[in-house]
């Protein structure tokens, strides 16, 4: 049930390319990697910065979960990924520990790895994503 | 200029000692430190995740930054802060740059490292703060 490493910090935005621009101009630096997640209905272009990573989300549909959140937040700060041994263990021990959970079992994410998001009422606010597996 | 790690996320809360129990309960996990900025007039508990931390803050006074924070956006994620070799060179960059900053110029931080935060307006209204030193 060890928490691993912050696997990544994911971040709303109405463009990834108005960030990569920012970036280039700030740290002179360009993304590790861009993908589409269809899933999720995002594009995400994200940056390497030590052992974690900066993933910064862009909608490509009006019904993404990130253009609800846009909507109604604007952009900013959207959820912190913790890797862990085994998501499906820490699912089962959280729910036995009566907290609240967006996804009860584990589904495939970006990369192939096994993802679950924690309810934020359970968490100060605060929307974790669990991931693990390469 | 190199961006090296996330040294930390700062998340704003009413009740650090709510979030003590919460990780105990969902974790096992005690903070790796406890500490009063009175700088800042935050109270900080601070759990260690891989080489990066989340460091939940709960206001000491009602003119805390932190206060504000709650009373506008509730709790949540607040800022991420960027490890870099040297504050004073990175801000000098990102002004020459035209980013517009909240600290022209780093000053002393918790553990006596230098910080700086970056307007949110440059960074897609994401709060950055730098931090440099051990």
């Amino acid at each position: 049930m060890k928490l691993k490493a912050i696997d990544h910090i994911g971040i709303a935005v109405h463009s990834v390319d108005a960030v990569k621009e920012t970036y280039r101009k700030a740290f002179d630096l360009e993304p590790a990697f861009e993908e589409v997640v269809e899933d999720q209905k995002v594009r995400i272009v994200a940056f390497a910065i030590g052992g974690t990573r900066l993933e910064y989300m862009e909608p490509t549909a009006a019904d993404s979960p990130i253009s609800k959140f846009l909507e109604k937040k604007g952009e900013g700060l959207h959820h912190v990924a913790i890797a862990v041994d085994d998501v499906r263990n820490v699912l089962e021990h959280l729910k036995a520990a009566g907290f609240p959970l967006i996804d009860e079992a584990p589904r495939i994410g970006a990369e192939g790895k096994q993802i679950a998001f924690l309810h934020p009422k359970g968490f100060h606010k605060v929307l974790f994503e669990l991931t693990s597996g390469e």
